[in-house]
């Protein structure tokens, strides 16, 4: 089975002006996907994109298979990374394994992430593990992520106060072959490394080592979540509008962005297993298309998580009645893994004793539907992503087609989809403020604009 | 202490065009604070807006009391409500105890949230709870949304199957004062009960019996929760526009819509353990500014969550380069309840050295100032509301004044804050399609809705 892309409630012929003409779609396509299809192409030839490959490295599942035997009796999983190191990560296990994987009883080991620099989150983590029983993968492509490299640091005393012994054997290394911090530290320690290929971004990584080692180690069947992907490869390759979902949906928010001011793209799962999907996406979207473009105007559309049938109860009033700024994309599970039947109680109460019998699999996917319909009669435009079962093979050609799909949206805004220009500024002003060699200068123009300034508190 | 409100970095002196001009505010404020101001009091005089006055209940809070006393070996809470009956739940859990509360061996209840009707996570539920040793609390004003009472009647008889004696003990009834099915069902079974007031929507009650019961249980200091609130409330009823930061907010993220077509409305918490907050304020922003204004135009400002210093590297790119439609509201924390010291570790290598004996405190809150002055040097608006510490009685001035705000913008756009007509559509379309009786020509109205139309899937 495959993913399927439904989108005719993005059309004029059901929300009116505030859709697409269909006409309008295809002869866009017909004047431009052919050039941006082959720029696309281009740069998966000369392998300046290397997220396009990523389902094809068979030598890296078997490296990771070979890992898995080392730590089989092992309790809990430790992710250290951020962003693209981390939002990949917590969507698989939260997917695969379900939000509830670390409260049950499964035989399979529990998974933390140390993400952020939050001192209470990190002060309650080191009282949770057992540095005995617990394996940290360090995961960061350039070795020099601040909030990265500073847990690394945590962490790394934790086991050596408590367990110096299991250094060697409890450290997995992630990071760029040869360059940097951790290449360093893992040769000196005699660590266990994977690599993350110099042409993937963090962002499009979630199919390298970052995410793939993790997995394995948290049982999941990384082989079937590469072959979904290499599966959609096949059908995001095609260079037809109507046949290649990916491109599809990139040209239908471009031109609602361009045409009708659709500034907010709403990702919206009817599944709490995939609500952290919605934060992976968010940065790949964000990051990748909030650009300056080659006319140097700002452009870029704003994701927003959105989870169903929660939020029906917060966001749906705005999406029905406020600005016609958004289109919400659904994901739509066609068969869950469980089925818990509605029992037979309180049958004498009228306004109840129609749930008695059906089931949460039923109601879920009716409120989707509900809501598609409420939107599309208040003239919302809606597409809807349909995910057969949440396993690994249809999350891997859900997060392929979603990466194709921003790459294409890349092409498309005349814009570089790969690198991440804006974050620079920030960067140095951290370095500079924690008083890092080299910052000096900058610490002292910090400062002298701060004093200047006007504060305004009240 | 209290919290305070920072905007000097939304004014045109420090982000020039795309900011607001501070006389501007102040011009609009004479012409028309003391109008909205007076309206907004009127309704809180003749009782149509009761979240005003929940900080003052010292009745509920004995009566919680005492129920504390029946619980003191529980092992696990379950709230069973959804949108305005979890999220508030859910954040005063993060933000007091932590998000990972339910890790810690702390000799508090466990608390787990039913909001949605996701087959998978409530299979993963069952698993986990032992009947015996959970209290239920189950949540809805009307008691009839459909979640809450589909998950209510599969925990009920999960409970009548495994520990029917323990039914009348372990479970809590909140609803309204008078009306619906948990009003039947607690009366024929002899249950205790708590009221939602009648003048308090859901997204307005997480001061009411709603929040407080389930926090108690958990070991939320509720006392010291609604004295920070009256403590708010006392600045937050200032009609002075340089005194009253809940006005203050309000106005700037009204005229940055009005003037300058800024449709997005970030808060962004530098801390884990208020993410969920930002879950709770979406509700509550969205689904009392989500209107059609009273001259009949669809208004509204879309919240979206980030949080600090994860987002950094996921949305600052789009927030530093894509286009100005944004307010970034940050929170930050002025002093965590604990500090850990990044180690002398890898003292060696020079890209990591200026970290050591430094800590994480210190790290995130340079991270947030980084970050704030990068995107005001990108003439980005954005705003702070600093928290001298995550305890109940900060918490509480946050709720109270965030609450103040949206309702005082809700005066602001001429508009409604406190209905929510949007959502009625999609609650019928779900009556139909799960065949509740009298929908049944509804029913037939979206079947040939349906048929009619040209499904486009690919």
């Amino acid at each position: 089975m495959t993913i399927r892309y439904r989108f005719e409630n993005s059309l004029y012929e059901n929300v009116g002006d505030k859709g697409l003409k269909y006409d309008d779609i295809l002869s866009y396509a017909k004047e431009n996907l052919e050039r941006h299809h082959k720029d696309l192409l281009e740069k998966r030839k000369n392998k300046t994109l290397g997220f396009f490959d990523l389902p094809y490295d068979k030598e890296l599942v078997n490296k990771i298979n070979e890992l898995k035997k080392k730590y089989i009796n092992i309790k809990n999983v430790v992710v250290i990374g951020i962003g693209g190191s981390s939002l990949g990560n917590i969507t698989l296990n939260d997917a695969i394994n379900g939000v509830y994987h670390n409260d049950r009883d499964t035989g399979l080991p529990k998974i933390y992430f140390a993400d952020n620099v939050d001192p209470e989150k990190m002060a309650h983590l080191l009282e949770i593990l057992d540095p005995k029983e617990t394996v940290f993968n360090v995961i960061t492509k350039s070795g020099s992520t601040a909030e990265t490299m500073t847990n690394f640091m945590v962490l790394y005393d934790f086991l050596q106060e408590n367990a110096p012994e299991k250094i060697k054997e409890n450290l997995i290394i992630t990071t760029d072959k040869e360059n940097g911090n951790l290449v360093k530290i893992a040769a000196k320690l005699g660590l266990d490394t994977f690599v993350v290929p110099y042409n993937v971004g963090g962002r499009f990584s979630v199919l390298s080592s970052v995410g793939l080692v993790p997995a394995a180690l948290t049982g999941v069947d990384i082989e079937k979540l590469l072959q979904g992907a290499a599966d959609m490869d096949k059908i995001c390759s095609v260079c037809d509008i109507e046949k290649n979902p990916a491109y599809m949906a990139a040209l239908i928010h471009y031109l609602l962005y361009r045409d009708k001011d659709v500034n907010i793209n709403v990702l919206m799962p009817y599944a709490d297993n995939l609500a952290s999907l919605s934060d992976w996406f968010r940065q790949l979207w964000a990051e990748s298309l909030g650009k300056i473009d080659n006319k140097g105007k700002n452009v870029g559309i704003t994701p927003a998580k959105s989870v169903g049938a929660i939020d029906q109860h917060s966001q749906v009033q705005l999406y029905i009645e406020g600005p016609f700024d958004k289109l919400i994309t659904f994901i739509e599970v066609e068969k869950f893994r469980n089925t818990v039947k509605i029992p037979e109680v309180f049958t004498e109460i009228k306004g109840l004793n129609y749930l008695c019998g059906q089931t949460l699999d039923t109601l879920i996917n009716n409120e989707k539907k509900a809501t598609e319909i409420a939107l599309t009669s208040a003239n919302r435009p809606n597409t809807s992503i349909i995910l057969p079962v949440i396993d690994e093979y249809h999350v891997g050609q859900l997060f392929y087609m979603l990466e194709v799909m921003t790459a294409f949206a890349g092409e498309l805004f005349n814009i570089d989809a790969f690198d991440q220009p804006g974050v620079e500024a920030g960067k140095v002003a951290t370095y500079a403020l924690m008083g890092r060699e080299g910052y000096e200068s900058k610490r002292k123009e910090i400062e002298k604009e701060l004093k200047n300034k006007k504060q305004r508190e009240m």
